[in-house]
């Protein structure tokens, strides 16, 4: 394969798929990069054998002439030293594989040789051809990723839960996720009539927010049995799902409320912030909070050897039962509060040792949920 | 003690102080901050007992009242907590001591309680009552640091090469650094008949530097026995002084030169930079230089494994012995190129296995030794 491209269009599509790689990995030819030259276009591809992410250079972009392709062919390079060289290139970069496959990269004055991996040994791409898709704006699944995925598992205990639940029904999609002590949902609008469930790795999501330009306005998922594929303009992030079945949620929604209380979300989320501070030396973030008869809401934690933290905050609506304590995971409640872009937020309590359940007012789309912390 | 005082004015300057704070100290009292309330002033003060950072807040600043003394005296309080709590408190903060030693903090409805350390257990600041002193323009000072500093001895081996030594003489400061691979050396005028030695830690000008902000226009220096300290408008930083004989320098340059080339220091620089890319697996970066007929400079380097680079340059000027090969440490060059200032450098060579002499060809206030990586 022979050819020369612009300099930072190369640039940018190669530390674009370099976001699939793991350098360390121990299957060497994941290490590289894969570059296959077609007829018209150069195709660039990264991965860590459960992500793929794939860059297409076609040979004109924005009506300028990118690529100039001399001979087609494909080769995989070492990521790492080819993201680097690429961007410290003076000028346009001529790229050539010679018959012994070492890889000549030239640049003005500057000539690097490097040796390239078995081309044949990268894994393919799954096939997509007759999959299930849908059309989503991207600023509506990039929120509905930021408003669900923080509460997956980060450990590896439970598989399913390190991922977040996607359910695509009756022309809506939803996200659910939860480490079994927190849980965040949420659900829109789209206009697909796919009926089915799966699990999408967290790390996948949070990859794909990084990946996709603010400039793009739909992304396409498609959905085969064991990958989805989110793909906008010449980017396509390939996933591998999650094997398993994922909780039920609908017997954890509480069906009454002994408390409901009204605050405002930004100095709510001051007040834990502060007494967060504090909490720091129990496993989870231990921060205690009472609604007392006059309608404030007493925040506080308390560090055994350096000292306390307590604040009073008015309570904007309040109504059933007062007078209890519960104790929260200050920063389970710190994520939630980080997320929710309402300002006014309604806090549903049923006594000390049950789940609290957050949600914005004026917004039924997203809800959260939060167990107590059992402390003595 | 007891004080109100403005936030953000108390939380720069315990933010300040704690740039001299190890947090991990195993002397617990040097994990806290000291605080002292004086006639007409707040007095902060935080140390690793090498370095002391002190902090003046007057009662009255840039015409705006930020400090009301209600009762003097000290206290220390808990450096990491005490700097959270202050960015995060809501408004005017009131700290108070108790008879029992515990330091009420409280603004708005938040109030937080903390233990306090003993204060007379807290080391003084040294007595800079009769010291020798000058003044250094900020921008002077700053510059010999970073010209300089970088090449100090980053281990503990030898105990002065992690400072840098400062020469006060006939009007003139210079500072030099070395890790006995490399130098560099740059000296200046000032307005002080002084007339010593002394040597630096290499953190120490780090830390001022980070200090002192960017509208100071002059800095002064008092030199004790054992201390120096740089003071300008409200902060001090006070540090201890390295103890020892610094190498003399002046057997170390060169005294004939048989081949010197001027270069282009930013052309020169994104050569080496590439070079380095493939010499990282070596342990002193080795890049190859040959000064080739054509007045042609050849950078190149290669790694084992993964193949080479190579590149020519053109030479400004060329005077004396051509055709040799010299191996360096791109990483030392490149640090190197990356504070002179001017565009034109002069290098002066002696041949393969002597070290290597850069300076800025306008300006004859710094110059810099490299000493060349013995490859096979």
């Amino acid at each position: 394969m022979e050819i020369v491209i612009n300099k930072d269009c190369f640039s940018k599509a190669v530390s674009d798929v370099c976001k699939a790689i793991s350098f360390k990995s121990s299957r060497t030819i994941l290490t590289g990069i894969k570059l296959v030259v077609k007829e018209k276009c150069l195709i660039i591809v990264g991965s860590n054998s459960d992500i793929f992410i794939e860059k297409i250079v076609p040979t004109v972009l924005d009506g300028e002439s990118v690529l100039n392709i001399i001979e087609k062919g494909s080769v995989v390079i070492s990521a790492k030293y080819l993201s680097e060289i690429a961007k410290k290139l003076p000028g346009d970069i001529h790229i050539k594989v010679n018959h012994n496959q070492v890889v000549t990269i030239q640049s003005d004055g500057v000539v690097t040789s490097l040796n390239s991996f078995l081309s044949e040994e990268y894994p393919n791409l799954p096939n997509i051809g007759d999959a299930n898709f849908c059309i989503v704006p991207r600023q509506d699944l990039f929120e509905m990723i930021q408003q669900t995925a923080f509460a997956a598992s980060t450990n590896d205990f439970h598989p399913v839960l390190a991922g977040v639940s996607m359910t695509f029904k009756e022309n809506h999609l939803s996200f659910t996720a939860t480490n079994s002590h927190r849980l965040a949902f949420k659900k829109i609008r789209i206009n697909a009539n796919i009926n089915t469930n799966i699990i999408v790795p967290n790390k996948t999501l949070n990859e794909l927010i990084k990946l996709i330009d603010e400039k793009i306005d739909n992304i396409h998922i498609f959905l085969t049995n064991t990958y989805i594929v989110f793909k906008a303009n010449n980017v396509a992030l390939f996933s591998r799902l999650i094997e398993g079945a994922y909780p039920s949620i609908n017997g954890l929604l509480p069906q009454e409320c002994k408390t409901t209380i009204v605050v405002n979300r930004t100095q709510f989320l001051k007040g834990i912030d502060r007494a967060c501070l504090f909490a720091s030396e129990w496993k989870n973030n231990n921060v205690q909070f009472e609604i007392k008869d006059d309608s404030k809401l007493i925040i506080s934690s308390m560090s055994t050897e350096i000292g306390k933290i307590q604040e009073t905050q008015s309570i904007m609506e309040l109504k059933g039962d007062i007078g209890f304590r519960i104790t929260l995971n200050g920063n389970f409640l710190l994520d939630v509060l980080k997320v929710i872009k309402e300002e006014e937020i309604r806090l549903n309590f049923n006594g000390s040792m049950k789940p609290v359940f957050v949600e914005p007012i004026e917004n039924k789309s997203n809800y959260y949920l939060i167990s107590p912390v059992r402390s003595n």
